[in-house]
């Protein structure tokens, strides 16, 4: 009988995760009923937006809060290991929203994706910048930011998984890309390894940094951190700003205040735009080839903070809220 | 020589403003010079949203901080009485961005708007329902926010200038209007005089009375308030909601926190958008023909809290924030 490792939650995140609040859990994989298949998670995905659910009583519209002691929810990509549902083979790669297991057994009811036969590029990347991440960056700026030649993007967490792909998606639009991120190195990477613009150090004064990486002002605004920063950014905004909170955002789980400052909005005539990815399943694929060629073309580049086993998934979900990571988080199991 | 009596800003406001914040002067009024005009003010405009330039370094790209013992800025309407300025003359009907004075000199740089002859509607209607107000409300809801037949309109400050008609104007394109406003007389008032489809206490537990006035979520926003408001809305808003900061707001003045709950636009795949009217002048007088129809059919009530004499201007700015009025807040001169 195959043995199936899972991450559970072992108790709610206070703030930032630590890796004490999740635990590994041995079962036994059970057999599938018709209409099931079991999928053999490769790779998983860390993504900072999942932290919400771990709130008790965070349950939305997207998700029911998590369960302490119930395998933590996330986004995997494997392969069909076996299959009793009519639509599914053994072999085919799927990009799922499931739990943080080494096996998932599902009837396809959850929020499911095939990917495209044959791979137009490595298998991780599907679940980075082919993926939720980077299709958030992409439909953030493309549909809803909508950045014009010569303005300037200004993108927080610019060195994390939407991030390191925002920057480069709003030059390749032609506009000019600032990057937030924490310290001088990763700013530093931003600019030689990403091709950012210019860059704005988190740790340092923020609001010169600013000023001086902006001098024309902020026409959008890709906020993938929340928190004060933003407060910091509205007083840089040019008229007709746009503002897009993007889905996988790292500080919304906290419950800090909002900015004082929302006025600026008003006399900006700006436009603040939160948006969520999964619902625009059915532009996945044209999205990814677009973002494919780019790849190929070496015009757009997908950094990764890889780590290797099950056991490797919650402490690699902390390193994401610790900055530790540059690019995508991802865990190959 | 005739006299000219100027209520000046005495001191800077600390949260609300108060009567003893402002001052009355009286000066001699002085000749005019070539290219200037003479301005009789017949009517002063109350709005709030001017509170905010009466603080220190609030200065930005609309006004310039107000100082101490100047004529406080605002909006009025007056008559021509003389003008050395080749484009006006004596008779007409002007609405201006000017101090608040029995007279006006000026040259015509200042935001000023010449009302159509012959009017379409008594004088003062220009500085409400076909003013900055009743502009802000036609702007906020057909250009932004775009209410859907059936849709829930929640409008805050609902008894307030703008709010008292962007409620008639939500229902005239055919979504249900539900009002937020203090006490139960203007709760009342709002359903009973302005035919809101709802109302919600603003005194009592706004959670609840938001639940019940809103059984299907709130799909626009409508915000006049600003402040701790939005936060509590936030809750309740519906997928693809549209939250449209209004310019006459009351309490972006203060320096209270914003929402904790942004988030909720992530997932609500939510906008919020502010916007000034004043930056609209060339679509004024088609939307004013359309306000003023919808008055002369009845469609529309503009109901005003008129006090009358230049030394009831600052008292009448008072009342805006204590919430003594009911609809557009003028003086007659």
């Amino acid at each position: 009988m195959t043995s199936n490792v899972s991450v559970v939650l072992a108790r709610r995140p206070r703030g930032k995760p630590q890796p004490g609040d999740f635990a590994l859990r041995t079962d036994a994989l059970r057999a599938l009923e018709p209409g099931e298949l079991l999928l053999r998670n490769r790779f998983v995905s860390l993504d900072a937006g999942f932290r919400k659910w771990m709130d008790a009583g965070s349950g939305d519209n997207v998700l029911p809060a998590m369960e302490i002691g119930e395998p933590v929810m996330g986004l995997v990509l494997g392969t069909v290991e076996e299959s009793r549902h009519p639509d599914f083979q053994g072999g085919e790669w799927l990009m799922a929203r499931l739990a943080w297991q080494q096996y998932s057994i599902t009837d396809a009811s959850d929020f499911l994706i095939r990917l495209p036969e044959p791979l137009e590029a490595e298998p991780s990347h599907y679940l980075g910048v082919l993926g939720d991440t980077g299709l958030s960056a992409f439909f953030g700026l493309r549909d809803i930011a909508r950045p014009q030649p010569g303005e300037t993007v200004l993108v927080s967490a610019a060195g994390g998984a939407v991030g390191s792909i925002a920057g480069q998606i709003a030059r390749i639009l032609g506009a000019r890309a600032v990057g937030i991120a924490s310290g001088p190195d990763k700013c530093r990477r931003l600019i030689d390894e990403l091709g950012y613009d210019g860059a704005v150090d988190r740790t340092g004064d923020v609001d010169a940094a600013l000023a001086d990486a902006c001098p024309d002002g902020v026409d959008v605004y890709f906020d993938n951190a929340g928190g004060p920063l933003l407060e910091r950014v509205l007083e840089h905004i040019n008229d007709r700003a746009r503002i897009v909170l993007c889905g996988a955002v790292a500080d919304y789980g906290s419950d800090a205040p909002g900015p004082r400052n929302l006025f600026a909005l008003v006399t900006r005539q700006a436009t603040m735009s939160g948006f969520l990815t999964h619902t625009r399943a059915d532009e996945y694929p044209a999205a990814r080839r677009q973002l494919a060629q780019w790849l190929e073309t070496g015009q757009l580049k997908a950094p990764e903070y890889r780590l290797q086993g099950i056991e490797q998934v919650g402490p690699a979900f902390c390193d994401l809220f610790a900055g530790r990571n540059f690019g995508k988080t991802i865990v190959e199991l």
